[in-house]
């Protein structure tokens, strides 16, 4: 029930039952065509293998549900293949193969086109991203470390921050896309050894048939790209979760600096809009959290197929995977209809007395009074302000140390003047961002 | 597709998406009841809508679809038992309650139908284990630490090790389920404003309808009971795991001391038997590790309801369930059908020429010699034994500083010599658990 | 470096090298004691090891680093202490027993001692959380759900959800502490086989000697007392990063309802008030989650010792007690020194046009106009005050189907008289407190 | 006290408290030359601050326990940096910059040290690998999958399995090293606002004195660099678990194909070769996968700094990176003194009545019988093998289907006879890692 909510459908059928099926008769199509290649089988037996693999003519349900007896789909897979092949042909179907090559090739098919999903999500996160950094890239908000008003910052800088991150995640499962997808091929212990000499060939032809990578060897207890998979994307799943956790800080009644206007109902309060598209997105990244230490923690599997380790890897690929894609979308959808306030930033940044100026006016006055004075005095304008609900600006005006008359402390420390080179860092960001999606 | 493979029905069903919607109305069943015994809504009302709280007349695939809009199933459910109910009585549905009320107690009656299943398992788990304790209270083995044959136990004694891990994280959930399972009402925020005064006292109806403890206050940001489900249920799996695992590790080929007659074939290689069955509980119980983490994690949620952490546990929570009753009644058949070899474990003992006599010989000889010359002589015995092949008797009957003769030495070594208290134990074991059951 | 600088001494002490290494010792002399009581070896060998168990006069780290080329402290404390212990008596050092024997029951003894110095911790915590409950049992606040306000709930009855979190986290740690912590005596594979007959008095001598429990078996590889220290312990750190997180919340410069007056600079913004406790208790809490982690999923370990996963346990236990020692103390500090601002929690709930009331207005108009029609009155009113910046109590009197007056409304939306059970659940809250207080 | 006992000094010095310290203090330093040769500050202050800057002149224990008041080790070394520099130039010390510039900062000096010293690791364990598969090429023993005999493999090739798992999780660490340690100097809220114009300038400067990258952006919320540090180390540590995990089950008492000479003695078993090199690589290993959870899920931060969040990375990053040092050492020292015994390998292979040749079987008598009679021959065939006690080759000879003879039978099942792609794929392996290390 709680994939369905959490995730959409375009992120769920990469990862389905159908699709697990599908690839798995792939992976046993392009084993019948390259050993067909490789003049290991008949040709004829090769087209009638790979005319039977279509997932729609199996019962993925009791394909599944005999798996049990055996710990693995593709052994019940490869029986009612080799019954929907009759004939001659079906001594062929999975000739030399073991059930892991049929699974593990699966689990690479069914995340390339996952992948490649949350990759198109990730560009359009992106966009959002960069959208709204070039044009709040002079939009002064509170800056908020631990929470607290720091120094002006401006939304642009923000919204560039998670762009960066989001290209970051990205570029790593674009790595992992394009070079760590390999067929695995290895036989019943990754020897090949019923190919006779020809098993690197047909490993080859069979890679080449899927457009996956040719490994060097077979990987069966080799899980360190199942790691990376489960690495990258965590580290997609946090930078999503930063996107929303900060979209669920700004949108607080209390701050009010964004706000979803598709926001979700509540079942009993008319008036709540509760950010549910950042909620979706924070709970799928947890999802991908536990799934993924699973993929991480996965690589010490026993001798030539591990026992448990390596079965316990489907539910969680498929898991951080759709997660992964749910959380893209959720973040997607929540940036695309975002209304952003830029007067309620600039209200936030005056409240308490403008204090998010004490930096600045620290390093102004360093220059006439030294810097620990300059500090002293700031930070003593500061308690007065909290205290006698007034601002920095009239307690530093106060103050006879300070030299500078009230306008111009005034001016000096609207946050407009003192955003140091926040849209500088803007522009660093969209232009790389730029040249990168002009690149491709 | 994997939760069918890796857990059977009889686990399943009770955390299926059907569980759980019979689960919510189960809680809107009890809350109008409840709400029409404290006088707060007309007892017709409540009728009407206890008779339309049946699942088979909701499209659970669609809830969790709209779900998707507001981010929790209850929202649409609710909305669509209104239209169910319909009249003046549609109104009443889910009077002063809020989303997170039917979920969390939802969640509740999902574990708690789901714990009774895991029990009888786990029940039936021990049963196994007390049996093969008992048959095999004297049937000597090597004991094995760090995989090196140590000293003889029984394995009777590695069967009651089982046992007594098993019912310790029996007792532990067993308690949960008894007296951490609460009904959950606050309504919006946790005070039951809609029901004025009567809050509490719907919320003691409510949970005794329900037949769940009644709260000191609502929980929707105390995750602690959620954490204990975890802990709780992380033990078990680790439990089983363990089981499994020494399984595994005794059914090697080169061990062979017990066999699964069931074991599962291989797609390819027509003389293999593999232990499917302890697949199945190891890769279960990582499931219910990466799940686990989750739950144990989630208790740091913002203010009166949580932005993310809550919503993850729903997913988490049913995989967590569902494969600890998974691994357990995998653990279960394999216990049933298996297979002991004791001439094997016989056979074992004696290799490597009855080093595993080692330590006894030291302290055999320790009363002669002294400790540290018996350490040594056993050393070197143990020592010339590995290197010429030969035994450990031989080698310490060939010492002159041994006064005993070769068949001293060859009766007092035997494994069955030396089994310490492995019996006593056993038998301690036992009777425990047959305390236990007899209490029940 | 980093634990010096979260976790404060008193709770760092329990599990230092130096702590560890008094519990081995400590186990060691008990043994020694246990054996002489059963006539297993001498009782002036027992006194002679019983004087040289002091941790001072052993070199931790020497003992660490020879710890290494066997994998474990105990073997080379053993050499240490014959070699301190001298003469006969040496022999019978740690007779009978195995490394893990020691390093299980040091663990224990360190985790007793932690655990003792944690409850006393969470007996501070709930303290001030009964404190502020008690102070604040009237004092309204937005409650606030998906951290947008939801309805009034009173500051009390937020700091009694923490508090009975709190409770509930520690009457399982003292569940554990009480039931859990066993003595660990089996000899190299459990059997005790050199203490012959002896085995099972010894063992009870031993636990008794320790004031730990006696288990019914060794538990070598029954790891489910670990698994629940780290079920036990993460669902504490979990209750207390939930208060750290409130306290962060609420501290924020725009909510501004709390302040920790202690507050930690900043390195260069001279205003900052850095929530400093809440930094270090939801740091701490985020260890304990990492490192029980390894704790509750150890459970699986090979035959009669593990192969890494025992071992793995040690550094973990030591993280997940010293941190959850620190994040309490963190919590304990912070609410001890807590300002809190009930102006400006009426203030927050004053914002946004009194929306705060939407749901309580809904109920109000139910009576006359129906749930549903109610609904509607109340949605539309609640976005005319947000598009108008007016009021809901104003937009609901100037609708002609809404029967009250301004004044009515006024008087009926306010925060304090719709706060339902809030108070009610306070008291059960504190009532349960004091009488368990009550009862130690 | 168990940091030293796992990991050597060569991989904890790296990330002790001094070289945190150090590494602190070389940011300090490279942000005021870098601030100097931008015209910032004064020459002559950064040639006083530069001088400062070393870490023996520092109290580490003082620093660590000052900064639990602030939440961060910077701030009290910053203020003793001051008092250490003294005069003018103390004011110039930490020059706009923020407390997490510094520290993280540090975090990747410190990363950077200790990935060196990793790959060094790597590289040596490689070498150990390459050199068995090279040795060991045509080495007949079990390929086991399941922990069941499957088909003949080399040792060879399993040695070349573990040589390209450990060759791409370091490919990956390499690759993070070269391009993902990137400097951080954002200032209090990532916009360098106290550097005027030459906040780029100077970020550009740091990172160039420093030789870390410059990153496009301040990353202080931005932690996907953090995620893909625990990945790339957790893949690692599954590496070497793997072979710690294939070493331990292949020198089990009852297999003995490896030892290990320098095996760990026993507290109490004279004869016990206990396999520490291995038990080290494991208990490594999980540590990192505890602590490298906590750092792939790091990602959501809270706006400009996270509470708590990001202070938790510092324990979390120092154990990652310190215990897959531990790991790699391990496994190095192991893999080097390491004992091959590849007359067991063939004993074993000849064990259980040579039923490992059981697929090969299959394949010999596919081209006579059809492929389903085969299997069936030789299921039956290796049923009556187990049940009698008897061999493959002689039940297969026994069968008047089968028209080989016994001696043909015995050929074409001898193990080196159907070792398949073995050495091919040994190989390939090997001239890759040449080539690689020949491209150094």
């Amino acid at each position: 029930m709680f994939e369905r909510l959490f995730v959409p459908a375009t992120a769920r059928e990469a990862t389905s039952a159908a699709a697990w099926l599908q690839a798995m008769l792939d992976a046993e199509r392009a084993l019948a065509v390259a050993e067909a290649r490789a003049g290991v089988i008949p040709t004829e037996a090769a087209e009638a293998i790979a005319a039977a693999c279509r997932a729609e003519a199996f019962d993925g349900d009791a394909i599944a549900e005999e798996g049990r007896s055996v710990g693995n789909p593709a052994e019940p897979l490869v029986r009612a293949l080799r019954t929907a092949v009759g004939g001659d042909a079906a001594g062929y179907v999975h000739w030399g193969a073991t059930s892991q090559d049929v699974v593990d090739t699966a689990a690479m098919l069914v995340a390339r086109a996952s992948l490649e999903r949350i990759l198109e999500e990730l560009d359009a996160v992106s966009d959002a991203c960069a959208s709204l950094a070039e044009t709040h890239r002079s939009t002064p908000m509170a800056g908020r470390t631990l929470l607290q008003q720091a120094v002006p910052i401006t939304f642009g800088l923000k919204a560039a921050g998670w762009l960066v991150a989001v290209r970051e995640a990205r570029a790593r499962l674009a790595e992992v896309l394009d070079t760590r997808l390999a067929a695995q091929l290895g036989g019943a212990a990754g020897t090949l050894a019923p190919l006779g000499g020809e098993g690197p060939e047909v490993l080859r032809l069979f890679a080449e048939e899927l457009g996956l990578q040719e490994p060097v060897l077979p990987w069966h207890a080799n899980r360190v790209r199942i790691a990376e998979l489960g690495g990258g994307l965590a580290a997609t799943g946090g930078a999503l979760a930063k996107i929303a956790g900060d979209l669920a800080l700004l949108a607080q009644t209390e701050v009010g600096e964004v706000s979803d206007p598709a926001a979700g109902g509540s079942s009993t309060m008319p008036h709540k809009q509760n950010p549910v598209g950042t909620v979706l997105a924070i709970a799928c990244a947890r999802q991908v959290d536990g799934a993924a230490l699973l993929l991480i923690s996965s690589g010490a599997q026993e001798h030539e197929r591990g026992v448990g380790g390596w079965q316990a890897e489907w539910a969680a690929l498929s898991t951080t995977l759709a997660y992964t894609g749910g959380a893209a979308a959720a973040v997607r959808e929540t940036l695309g209809r975002l209304e952003v306030h830029p007067e309620r930033m600039a209200a936030n940044l005056g409240r308490a007395g403008g204090l998010v100026g004490a930096e600045h006016a620290s390093f102004l006055l360093a220059g006439s009074l030294g810097r620990e004075s300059a500090q002293s005095v700031v930070a003593e304008a500061a308690n007065r302000a909290r205290t006698n609900g007034s601002s920095l600006v009239d307690e530093l005006a106060w103050d006879e140390r300070v030299e500078l008359t009230r306008e111009e402390l005034a001016a000096a420390l609207a946050p407009a003047a003192h955003l140091g080179s926040a849209e500088a860092f803007v522009d660093r960001a969209l232009r790389l961002y730029r040249d990168e999606r002009a690149a491709v």
